[in-house]
């Protein structure tokens, strides 16, 4: 049993080190939680279709950066970007930021996004890139302020 | 004479306008200007075929995000990207940032870039694009952390 538990732990740790090593966080915990907490966030609400809650992750003068678009700002324009037609759904959204470094009250994060879009007619597209997004700290709340992206392949 | 002058300053001033109030540069002069000087000399190297001064312009852990690629980080890797076959000449390249934030010894900047390549057989090619930098302060001297772009159109 005992040699059980090092044997898991052992795996624990190999298959964990990668991802430790990968990851680097430079700021103080709790704005760190929270950031990442946002990005998760973000995640979800993509998911659910909660557009105005999506388009509410970024500044008031938040922009985006989407290809083959001019910068994208504010609010209404943000949230009509974001929202995908009826016939589409996201399966699955995630962010993987590999660092986040807060210098006062700005932060930077960069890392690769992943997800799955289900159309109407039952196909699936996946989508994979990288991003690079610069956060500020508004009333006690981390908030999107530069949003850029591009494909991985 | 006179009447002419103020007709000068009156264009200059209609002019120079919609430029001055589209930039943002928020931090000390002389380290917004060190900033605005490195861009346009990235612009310049990349114009001279200067590969190995491009590569300089980034910190030694500096990474590039093109699409369709994977991240890409360090001298070697990103003189190797940016290095141009012999029979492709840069006619022209520039970016004009809209905003240049400094934070301590971080700065983002955000703007579009435009450009022209000329081939061996006489074609050109024109491109646009937007940007984000994150600039990092390493022993003195502004150098590009993240760099990330997409097109215009």
């Amino acid at each position: 049993m005992k040699k059980y538990f090092y044997l898991c732990v052992m795996f624990f740790l190999l298959g964990a080190s990668p991802l430790l090593k990968a990851q680097n966080y430079i700021g103080e915990t709790d704005e760190i939680n929270s950031i990442l907490e946002n990005i998760k966030q973000f995640s979800q609400y993509y998911m659910d279709g909660e557009y105005d809650q999506l388009a509410r992750c970024y500044t008031e003068d938040g922009k985006i950066f989407p290809d083959k678009t001019d910068i994208i700002e504010g609010y209404e324009a943000l949230k009509k970007r974001w929202t995908l037609p009826d016939n589409v759904d996201v399966l699955y959204h995630k962010a993987t930021p590999l660092e986040i470094r807060i210098v006062e009250d700005t932060a930077y994060d960069y890392g690769y996004y992943e997800g799955k879009t289900k159309w109407a007619n039952g196909n699936t597209v996946a989508f994979k890139g990288k991003y690079v997004i610069v956060w500020k700290k508004i009333e006690d709340e981390w908030k999107i302020y530069l949003d850029i992206w591009n494909k991985l392949e």
